[in-house]
C-alpha cells in the first residue's frame, strides 16, 4: 500500500493561486495570456458575482449561469451551443464541482470537434483549443484539482465519466472570500466529501506515498477547520485552509481514486437523491471501522487528526447520521447493497475485501 | 510563519511521471504532442544516453551533449545557436541541475525572440513556443520542478538569475534507474542540497502550509532514503524517494526559498570552487542549530525525521564536514562573512536574524 516504487503519474493544474481577494488574478492572468473572449461556466448565484473576477470593459465575458446541480446531459447541450457561438478563449468554472465539471467539458467540446459520447472514458479527448480556469465557490469536490467531469444521462439513469488530462486547469484560483456565504450545513456535507476523497484514497490499496501527502494533508485540515469553518463561515484563516483541502482531496482522485467508502453511498444518492456530501458522510465513517483491523496506522492517522471518530466528527457537525431519519425505507437496504455490490472499480481499491453482506451491514448499522 | 490565509502562489509541472524505466513516457508524450523535432540538452555523460528517452526514428532528435557544470554564458550562447537552428518542438533537459537550467533557457530563447539580458530577473520572459520536459539524472537541485535557471556571467564573476512561469516544465519524468550509476559522494552531496533547500524553506519567515507539505515529506524521504542510496547506488526505493525529495525541494524554491543557509553557503562555491550541494552540506548543519531557538518544533521536526543531528548526519554519509581539510585558508573567513552578509535576499528570510558575526561565527565552528 505504501511502496514509494510503482510506478505513478500525478497531475496538477500548474499555477494554483491561493488567498483572499485571487479570484480577481484570473483576469490578470488572461490579459497577460492575451485572452480577449471569455466564456465564465456558474449556477445562478455565481453568475451575479462574476465581477470578482476582475475582468475589464476590454473582455468580452460571456456567462453561462444556467448550471444546475448533478448536470445532465440537456444542461450541457445548452452550455456547447453558447461556447460554440462565442468561440471563447478562456473557459472559467465558477461553482462548485457542477460548474467546474461542466467548464472542463466546454473547454474541450466547446468547437464542436466532438461529442460527449465520443470521449466518455478515459483519455479520448484529442485536444483542448481555449484556456481552462477554475474558481471553486464550495469546498468539496476538488474538481478543480483534477481530470474528471460527470454528466448524468437522465434517459438512461447513468452517470457518463470523461477522464482527460486536457481537462486540467491552466489556472486554478483558492479564494476563500468566496466561500463565506457558504451555510453551515452546505460547508460540513461539502467538507466531509473533501474528508472522504482523502480516507478513501489513503487507505486504498492503490495508496502511494507521492499521494498520500495531499490525503493526509487534506484530513489534518479537515479535522483542524471544518469545525471552525461550520460555526463561523467567516473564518478566513479556517475557509483558506478548507479550499487547500479540497484541491489535496481532488489530487487523490485520478491516481488512485476513492474506494468502498464512495461505492456505498453511491445508492443513496442515485436511489434516494441524498446530496453526495452528505451520503458520503453517512457512510465512510463505517467503512473507516470496517477497515481498521487491516490498515490500523492509517485508521489511527485519521482518528487522531478528527480528535473523535470519523462518526462523532460528522455528527458534531450537525450532519444527520442515521439513514432512517433521511426518508429511506427500510426495506430498500437489500436492493442498495446490490447496487453498491456492483461498483467493482471502487470496491477494488479496498484494502479488505467487501462482500455484499458487509455492505447490508454497513447500511444497518448506518440506519 | 504558518498562516495558512497568507497569499501565496504555488506552481508545479502539469504531468509527472515516477517510476522505473518512465524515462521513455517522454518520446510517447512527445509523439501525442506531435513534437517531430526535439532537442535534448545534456552533460556528455547524459548524451550518450539519450536512447533512454524512448525516441523512435520518426522523430529528429538533435542532442546538444555540451552542458559543463556551473554553465556560462558561453555554454548558453553554443545552446542557443543550435536552437536557432532546429527550431525545435519539444526541449528536453536531461542531466543535472545545470542540463534543466540550460534547457529552460533554450526554450524560452531558442527562438530569439528575447535576449539572456532582456530576461535576467523575474517574470521578464514573454513567452514560450516549444513544449519542455525535464528529465532529472541527479537527485538535489530541484531544478525540474522550479522557475528558475542560473548562468554564470565568468566576465563579471556574478550568477544571473532568470525566473519565469514560462521555463515551468510541461512533463517531468522521475526515474530512478537514472541515477543508479551515480558514484556514493555524488549521491550524498546533491542529496544533502535537496536535503538544505527543504529544510531552509521549513525554517523561513516566508514558509507557508501549502509549501510544508512538501518541505517535511522532503525531509522525511531524504532522512529515511539517502543513506540506504548511498550505501547503495541500485536501491530503487531509496533512489525514487530521492528523486520526488528532490522535486519537492524545488517546489519548496519558487514560493519560499532558501535562507541564512544558502548565503552562508555560497562563497565556498564563489571563492573556493566547493560543490553546491557539499557546500550546503558544511553550513546548513550549523544554521538549523543557530535557528532552533527561535523555531524548535521545525528544527525537532527535522532531527526526528534524520534521526541524529544534521551535522551527523552528513558526516555519516562521508561528506567532509570540515572547512579546514578542504583547503579553504583560516585568513579567508573574515571576506567570506562580508561576501554571504551581502546576500540579503537570503538572509531577509531566516527566522533568526543573522549579524556579521553570526555567519563569522558559523564558519569558524565549521572550520
Amino acid at each position: 500500500m505504501t511502496d514509494v516504487s510503482r510506478p505513478i503519474s500525478i497531475n496538477h493544474p500548474p499555477i494554483i493561486e491561493c488567498g483572499a481577494g485571487v479570484a480577481s488574478k484570473v483576469a490578470e492572468w488572461a490579459n497577460a495570456k492575451d485572452a480577449d473572449a471569455v466564456l465564465v461556466v456558474a449556477d445562478a448565484f455565481n453568475a451575479d458575482r462574476v465581477g470578482l473576477l476582475g475582468f475589464g470593459s476590454g473582455t468580452k465575458v460571456e456567462v453561462f449561469g444556467d448550471v444546475v446541480p448533478e448536470p445532465d446531459i440537456a444542461n450541457l447541450e445548452k452550455l456547447l451551443a453558447l461556447a460554440g457561438d462565442l468561440r471563447p478563449d478562456l473557459v472559467v468554472g465558477f461553482g462548485g464541482g457542477s460548474a467546474m465539471d461542466l467548464a472542463k467539458l466546454a473547454a474541450v467540446l466547446g468547437d464542436g470537434n466532438q461529442t460527449l459520447e465520443e470521449v466518455v472514458g478515459a483519455h479520448l479527448v484529442k485536444g483542448r483549443r481555449p484556456l481552462l480556469a477554475q474558481v471553486p465557490t464550495t469546498a468539496g469536490t476538488g474538481s478543480e484539482g483534477g481530470t474528471r467531469s460527470l454528466v448524468t444521462d437522465t434517459e438512461n439513469a447513468r452517470k457518463m465519466a470523461v477522464e482527460s488530462l486536457y481537462m486540467l486547469a491552466d489556472l486554478v484560483a483558492l479564494d476563500p472570500q468566496l466561500t463565506v456565504s457558504l451555510p453551515p450545513a452546505i460547508s460540513a456535507a461539502t467538507g466531509v466529501d473533501a474528508l472522504a476523497h482523502c480516507v478513501e484514497s489513503y487507505t486504498n490499496v492503490k495508496a502511494h506515498p507521492a499521494i498520500d501527502i495531499y490525503a493526509t494533508e487534506g484530513i489534518r485540515l479537515i479535522g483542524r477547520y471544518l469545525t471552525r469553518a461550520v460555526q463561523n463561515g467567516e473564518d478566513m484563516e479556517a475557509r483558506t485552509a478548507l479550499a487547500l483541502a479540497s484541491m489535496y482531496g481532488g489530487f487523490c482522485l485520478g491516481p488512485v481514486n476513492t474506494a468502498a467508502g464512495h461505492a456505498i453511498a453511491y445508492p443513496l444518492g442515485t436511489r434516494h437523491h441524498l446530496p453526495h456530501g452528505h451520503a458520503n458522510a453517512i457512510i465512510f465513517p463505517h467503512v473507516l471501522a470496517f477497515n481498521a483491523e487491516v490498515a490500523p496506522e492509517r485508521t489511527a492517522l485519521v482518528l487522531d487528526a478528527l480528535g473523535t471518530t470519523a462518526f462523532r466528527f460528522c455528527e458534531n457537525l450537525g450532519i444527520e447520521m442515521r439513514m432512517s431519519q433521511l426518508g429511506i425505507p427500510e426495506s430498500d437496504l437489500e436492493a442498495m447493497a446490490d447496487e453498491a455490490f456492483a461498483i467493482k472499480r471502487l470496491l477494488d481499491n479496498n484494502p479488505r475485501e467487501v462482500s455484499r453482506e458487509d455492505i447490508l451491514t454497513i447500511y444497518k448499522t448506518a440506519y
